[in-house]
């Protein structure tokens, strides 16, 4: 039997007048979107609208909770304590869940963003309260999280489901983390991506940003939606990994 | 077999380090709160909390969602659009919906907050979103409203479930709807309210801010918890309710 | 002495990582500005960049108040007091005045925004708050209005200098009002617009959407900055201009 | 010539229909205060009102600016840029200035509010930025700060005027910053802090959470408006100090 992996993508973050992304064009190859729930990016109607053309794609959704600062789009780290975390994840994963709801869908996962996933991947206290507020709403909520992350380790432990995640378009670090796309000229043209996530997926191997070559395990493979080009970049990495003879699915098919 | 009705109020208002209202001394009185969601008033933690309360005193809880306006407390209208009251009402009950499943909890109904609610009495597109809303999440859900208003009317057209609500503290108009309690100094003191929603209940009459003796047909009597005294206010109504024989009972009980 | 006259853009629009508008091209060619300041678009960053920019081409800035509606962009009707109009006026201005008083500029104007200065049009009441909320903050700011409006009306009677638009984008009416550019296909093509205009300032007329020949008085012409082709559209109107002999200048210098 | 002393409050920090804190009573004790500038608290209309309030007892009025976070009432760290929190300033600030200008009053200082202020004392990357943005605006605004902190050091390298502050109801520690009230049972019962206020202004000595007596030198003594019983504390307190033959006055009438 063939290999088989997840791309997913972040959807649904354009806002009232405000647009951001190319939700339409990037939805054809990929496997599972991460939906903005209003909190960092997104608003009702947007995630309406992006729950549905899921649903004409065939594609697993997910929740994308993340702190409460539009003007900074979640990037900017909040100190907020854990039950203050719990009740964010359940109010945004909520909302989203009746959107998929009425489009007749369930939620398959759920990805924190931006420096709400960053802060838990490396903070024990902040991984446990995301996890725990996913498994009150429900234990079969497949978590996104990096493989060396306090989120894949305390997950396990508690016995959620997790897909660890390989980045296409941010360099993974030696010490397990990767390189935020927006301190680096990260991780080549489209088709070097494509050729690394070909690369990541068949022989389970990364080469650092600092140039070593890293063991590195994933059922679902990350990219960004809101950089130039991902359009583009995408369709070359869907493009490469059927080249190759890998199988492009939702996480939840075959985990 | 005796008279049952219900008695709701507008809970978890409070906002962050704001508090309004009594919430733990008035749900001893009533049976079915609305539970606003962090649009007018709210927040995740209120919500958390406000449904735990609820749980604990074994009342049943609906949603209260409102405009996204915090600053006006969902109390100036905002001219949106059918789908937008849509978006906005299905996000808040799904969010809210979440709280209570954690909790075990479902929703037995939905009250729109403030404008939102009186708009919808009268105004037959904005009644019949609401209404449309409502049913995509979950036919069931009981919409509480005015007697002689849209959303009754078109709701009993489409087949969902209508508490009609007397006003406690708001005068009823003879063209059916209500005197806003912040326009007049309405309904009288604490005893003349409970006498006057026990005659609500038990005659099905009342006399209407022209001096009118109305008939009126109640499943539910709305108290206010944002007023000053509500708590007094509501425990006289439910100790006259009870010394005229009558049972309280959240409206799903007896409908 | 030749003709002058002034042409003016909503600036600033963007927020956080949301991208509206084409400022850095745009300013090229008009002589005032509306910035946006953080209640319906633009946040306190977009704001200092606006008014840096403006300074570095030598054009007159002025206040785009609007509705607190981000969702909506400041398009949506909020009913509000005239009290709650004065006070997000001034807040508005005054935060917007900070920032230009710390580049070394003045406000030369205020523009209300979207569904704000429409309803000012013709709302007596609300055109009245508007116009007093300026005069508090400094009598000696320039309105900018329609020419047959309750803004221009009653700003003549207090005595605050009225600069009355023409709109390159948008059809003016019988009635003399416009048709919002978003329910109506406007006004023709770059170069038809660009016609338009000039026929407006050296022949104080226009065609109107019912197809009747207008006398119209303006001052200063508005051109939208968020409409496709924005940047081409008021290229040409400037080059139209200067082709026809009339001097485009901030409306300060000649009224 | 006797001692003089300022007493600076939180003031304005209501929000909407959410009333915090018994301002009208306690600006009858205090000399200056810190008004909420709609970021972490208070809105347009609030503080139109507090400015109006604190002109009727003639009492000198700075910026309270915060981190745009209702919910967390400003109380949260964000980890934000120095440019972001530079631009937060001016922006809080010229909003304010702006209701102070209409009522004819000028901003005599400014005091970051919550973890704002918390993280410019020990932060001296956070102190400069905002001292900067002050100074930007106008370099004679005071600026109010902890004697042993990032703020008054490099405050006075820019010749920026500093304010020292003495908690009347928060503990001192041995390092020179403060206990939290909100994490600690502060400074005693009322007549204890007016007592400690006197020693603080008179003998400019404190007794520290760890026991030991510091030297302290203040020019103004912060009393929270939003402890219970603040309004009594604050009476002790100006009654003791005028007591002692010390005279309240606005910091600005000293310094």
């Amino acid at each position: 039997m063939g290999i088989k992996i997840d791309i997913n993508c972040d959807m649904g973050e354009s806002f009232g007048l405000y647009k951001i992304g190319n939700d339409e064009t990037i939805m054809n190859y990929v496997s599972s979107i991460n939906v903005a729930c209003g909190y960092h990016a997104g608003d009702p109607h947007v995630m309406r609208k992006t729950v549905e053309l899921a649903k004409e794609h065939g594609i697993a959704i997910g929740a994308h909770p993340g702190f409460p600062d539009m003007i900074g789009f979640g990037r900017r780290r909040m100190l907020i304590s854990e039950q203050e975390i719990k009740d964010y994840i359940t109010y945004q994963m909520g909302a989203l869940r009746e959107f998929a709801s009425i489009s007749g869908l369930k939620l398959q996962h759920c990805k924190p963003h931006g420096q709400l996933y960053m802060w838990a991947m490396s903070d024990a206290t902040v991984a446990k309260a995301i996890l725990e507020a996913i498994a009150e709403i429900n234990p079969e909520t497949i978590v996104f999280a990096l493989e060396h992350s306090e989120v894949t380790e305390i997950g396990r432990q508690m016995g959620i489901p997790i897909a660890k995640e390989g980045y296409a378009d941010c360099e993974h670090t030696d010490a397990g983390s990767i390189v935020p796309i927006r301190t680096h000229a990260a991780a080549g043209d489209p088709d070097e991506r494509a050729k690394r996530v070909v690369r990541m997926v068949t022989e389970k191997k990364v080469i650092s940003d600092a140039g070593n070559d890293l063991d590195i395990d994933c059922q679902t493979i990350c990219v960004h939606g809101d950089t130039p080009g991902a359009d583009v970049t995408v369709k070359k990495i869907a493009d490469a990994l059927k080249a190759a003879g890998v199988e492009i699915a939702p996480v939840s098919s075959f985990m």
